[in-house]
């Protein structure tokens, strides 16, 4: 067995981006020469999500206005009684989860047509991580 | 270490449907050999989903009538412009996920009494598949 | 390769419970001896969920709000024909999703600094399990 690491790190310049990161998990992939496996790709935040959708500028607005829909940033939250203003990041990061697992087939990033990676960032403008963990054979 | 992959292919009649997927993803484990692993379930498409939850119809309803509060059916997306009128089924993948990590001991899916996994589809009435694939020994 | 299999059992005393489950978690991480791989933590049951967020009591309070907002308890689900009255705790394990995989790097967790993993039970007052699946070298 085989296993691979990498963190990739993020300074987003708006509090909320979506960054598309299918080359530089595939980058990783390939580096590690694992040919039957799979990798993980994590958040490591609580305000930030990875997810796998379409590479389309019109659904990405669509999925802001989605996600403000079922998740509005509000003055409202508990968590707010921290001192944190960011109570909705945390549950957008819920909705689209933190994490996806990308099989490995012949040493690449076995994904459909459409299928691309992306980075969430739900409260952005400091430097934050994901986790690419890569196994297999 | 072992690795089986496995495409499962799909052409649903409606549009949207749910197909219960255990016994296909059941073979695959079967057939690998594996005996301590685990087998990812996901989707190849941007507007289907993976899910395990129960074998109950009326269920079932209840939750294409949630899907279709939360992330309802409409003229109104941005991904819209494209030409494509599907922008709701790409909501409703993000909302289920579109995958699934079941994990494979003595040989078999190590799930729940009531657990059973589902093909969801968004936006069928053609081919679509899914990937399955066993990592274990 | 190495794997580890562990089943956390759980009875929560209320309906609705969030359980921090890290240090079990990790617990069977560093009885398994694996240094580098992936942990699974799964619900076994299809009316409970486990998610990675902050350990922060004011954000509970707004979890909880937030998924009676998205999926209300209540008498009206095509699931309560069948004598069951838990429908709210099937869309809610769905919404939150039912498991995550941990990384593990250097024999431990490979978490974020405000990352901790919860069991989330929805209908609970029975006992339930998660399976924690070890994997890696």
């Amino acid at each position: 067995m085989r296993a691979a690491t990498e963190y990739l790190w993020f300074e987003t310049k708006k509090a909320r981006e979506l960054v598309r990161i299918t080359d530089q998990v595939g980058a990783v992939v390939e580096q590690s020469g694992i040919q039957e496996g799979m990798v993980l790709v994590s958040a490591m935040h609580i305000t930030a999500g990875v997810f796998v959708n379409d590479n389309e500028p019109g659904l990405f607005e669509d999925i802001w206005t989605w996600l403000e829909q079922l998740a509005p940033k509000g003055p409202d939250y508990h968590h707010h009684r921290t001192g944190e203003d960011n109570g909705d990041a945390h549950l957008k990061s819920m909705l689209v989860h933190h994490q996806v697992v990308v099989p490995i087939t012949k040493g690449e990033l076995d994904l459909g047509p459409w299928q691309q990676i992306f980075y969430a960032e739900f409260d952005g403008r400091r430097r934050k991580r994901v986790i690419v963990k890569a196994m297999g054979e």
